[in-house]
């Protein structure tokens, strides 16, 4: 059968799953990520073989360590990924809530209904967790999936994918419900981005290249999980003890990720006062500095940023920094350089916080808090399937909600228009 | 100044735009629009004598009759616009609403505000009613918009713009919220499809040709409004003269709209009793019917159907119509056949009601009543911007709350995470 065969054919059997799906119980759907969690305990040596194989060959290709360590699977990593499936066993289906209902002048009654979207696709990179949590999300929210995961993970996603995949059709859940692109092949994925009649929806996982191909490829709709080039402002009426703790904060708590800030953006009112000791207290967690000639005058040994600088996602421990004349320049300069992820201020002006809080384009503005808040833990839904840097469908990190769309229900007793 | 150079002005001044209309107060917006539709009444002459170079120009190139009417503005076409706008006045405005706050347990406050897109690029065919009705609501939702109207309506695009756009800047509306692409090189479409730098979203509203060209070629966020290859099933524990009036009323109260019914769906048990009276009343309506052979065997003069004719969209006084053994089989004929948009059972019976209604995967699904009524206006939004046939962000018809996103809003008081 040809690669084409074959993805039309995964296509179909997702579609109609995704059918089924959408009628399914909830608790249906809650035994079945119990029964997936179980599995993936039970068949733990199994899971752990496949993943030999794939560190071996890994290593035989000469992955970085960072990679490696992705990829690796331990008895403990995979007991982690069947207590998230647990936990989705706790929050609420999101499937077949009644948003709203309302009664026209001629007795039409007309409501949203809360659906799954139907068959949502995954493109994502090395890690093997995301196959577990992905399949998860979209189970409880009642859509049918095809994962596409890295090639260096392809023997640890198929022993994935085939323990829970049996476990959820043991449950009831339809067949063809989780799936998993069988090869690594790069034409499959970019099947995918054009499989409008099977998939709903694509939701690319990885770094920007990645993103950027999905975006330009596909004509499946994209939820585009983001790049972030995150700044913190800190005004001249700014708690400086508070800012400087939050700064360090933003940057070294977890630097490889897209909520981590990427450049401080210092009011030149406070620069000198505050500067010197953030700086000092950024170093000791490692931090490399770069800034611009203002930010140099006052500390003298600090490398000079360039314009790349300031357009740069480091995921590293360095940090762009800029001495701003105002809360004005601050705005300018996030609007044209930043990528709409997460934005902070610090300051105890209420005027120049809820300016900054209306002003600023981002998926989330922050007054006085870390930007490494931008999650769908610490938000509070329980649950994130990535962070969305788009403005459709949705923005920020996306839970169970963000993972289904809504239909007009319509409720007549022989209404026609006139 | 190339073609790029110049997409790129009108992409940078939108954006610039749209960061200070996303402040601007509800009541700066309404004083705008009465400003544009009292505009649009004082410059009538003006308009006219543009419209009147279109369809000059329009019948030299030998446009249909009915091509000719969508290009028309009359005084009185001029003033239904201007009343459009004024509508628009009444309506809630979206933006500003915080949809929901919470507080985490460290305290962090966190909020889902609802503010515009940003920047929406319209492209659309010959109606120049488009070109007010799509800036008035844009404007109330706080977007600036780029507008793309079809080659034959330019003249008549060209000064309705620099009449409601003169007429917002005077009411205190930035420069650059309100733009027509002012040529009719078809590159212009091309590239606003890929300006993701200055575009947040692009709305095409046409025909499939259209939709489908922008689908396949945008990386810019596509809001696809639809095709409707829309059903009526009548059930055999239906009301059968309602059947015939809402059937009907589906098929010729507007034949030529994407809400109207194109094929007719039977349950064998009532055909005979159903289909002899129902067509009868069509075909008094001019309407031609193609039927499956058992549609044949009743009504024996019927067209045969060919399976391409299940597919089509006829947009005209035309029905196919075919018998299915049961619920079952109407559904899995909407699912192979339909375009998701409008489906209707037509039923008595609660159970297959309910069961139509959760499983039928379109936009609106009604039960005893006119597919017809798939209309912002009909569902009491007040306005609409387009029915939208995808699952992401908006489905169903558009209307202001559906040209806006949200960014979440974070209070802290100096939370860092752990």
């Amino acid at each position: 059968m040809s690669l084409e065969s074959q993805m039309i054919e995964l296509g179909k059997r997702a579609k109609k799953a995704s059918y089924i799906l959408a009628g399914i119980s909830t608790e249906v759907k809650n035994q079945a990520l119990l029964s997936m969690a179980r599995a993936l305990e039970e068949r733990m040596e199994l899971i752990l073989d496949a993943n030999q194989q794939d560190m071996d060959a890994g290593r035989a290709k000469g992955l970085s360590g960072a990679l490696l360590d992705r990829l690796l699977l331990t008895a403990e990593r995979i007991k982690e990924m069947a207590d998230g499936l647990r936990d989705l066993v706790g929050l609420p289906d999101p499937v077949g809530e009644v948003i709203k209902m309302w009664t026209r002048p001629n007795g039409l009654r007309v409501g949203r209904l809360r659906v799954p979207l139907g068959v949502i696709g995954i493109i994502y990179e090395a890690r093997p967790n995301v196959t577990v949590d992905a399949a998860g999300l979209c189970l409880k929210a009642g859509n049918a999936v095809i994962l596409r995961g890295g090639s260096e993970a392809l023997q640890s996603n198929l022993v994935l994918t085939r323990v829970i995949s049996a476990a959820a059709v043991s449950a009831g859940i339809p067949e063809g419900a989780i799936q998993l692109v069988p090869t690594t092949d790069r034409e499959a994925a970019n099947m995918m981005m054009t499989m409008n009649d099977y998939i709903d929806v694509l939701i690319p996982r990885g770094g920007a290249g990645l993103i950027n191909a999905v975006t330009a490829n596909a004509t499946v709709p994209v939820l585009k999980t983001g790049v972030g080039n995150c700044h913190t402002y800190v005004d001249d009426e700014a708690d400086l003890e508070m800012a400087t703790k939050i700064v360090v904060n933003a940057k070294t708590q977890r630097p490889g990720v897209c909520n981590a800030m990427e450049t401080l953006l210092v009011n030149e009112k406070c620069a000198k006062s505050f500067l010197p000791a953030a700086a000092a207290a950024l170093r000791e967690k490692g931090v490399e500095l770069r800034g611009c000639e203002k930010v140099r005058e006052i500390i003298p040994d600090c490398l000079p940023a360039s314009e790349e600088d300031w357009a740069t996602e480091y995921l590293d421990l360095i940090l762009a920094v800029k001495v701003v004349r105002d809360l004005e320049e601050a705005i300018d300069h996030i609007h044209t350089y930043g990528t709409k992820h997460s934005e902070a201020i610090i300051t105890n002006n209420y005027q120049k916080a809820m300016l900054f809080v209306q002003r600023v384009d981002a998926a989330a503005v922050f007054v006085n808090a870390s930007t490494r808040f931008t999650d769908g833990h610490q938000f509070g839904f329980g649950a994130e399937i990535g962070i969305s840097t788009q403005k459709l469908h949705a923005r920020g990190p996306m839970g169970l909600e963000e993972l289904t769309s809504t239909k007009f229900v319509i409720l007549g007793d022989g209404q026609i228009r006139s």
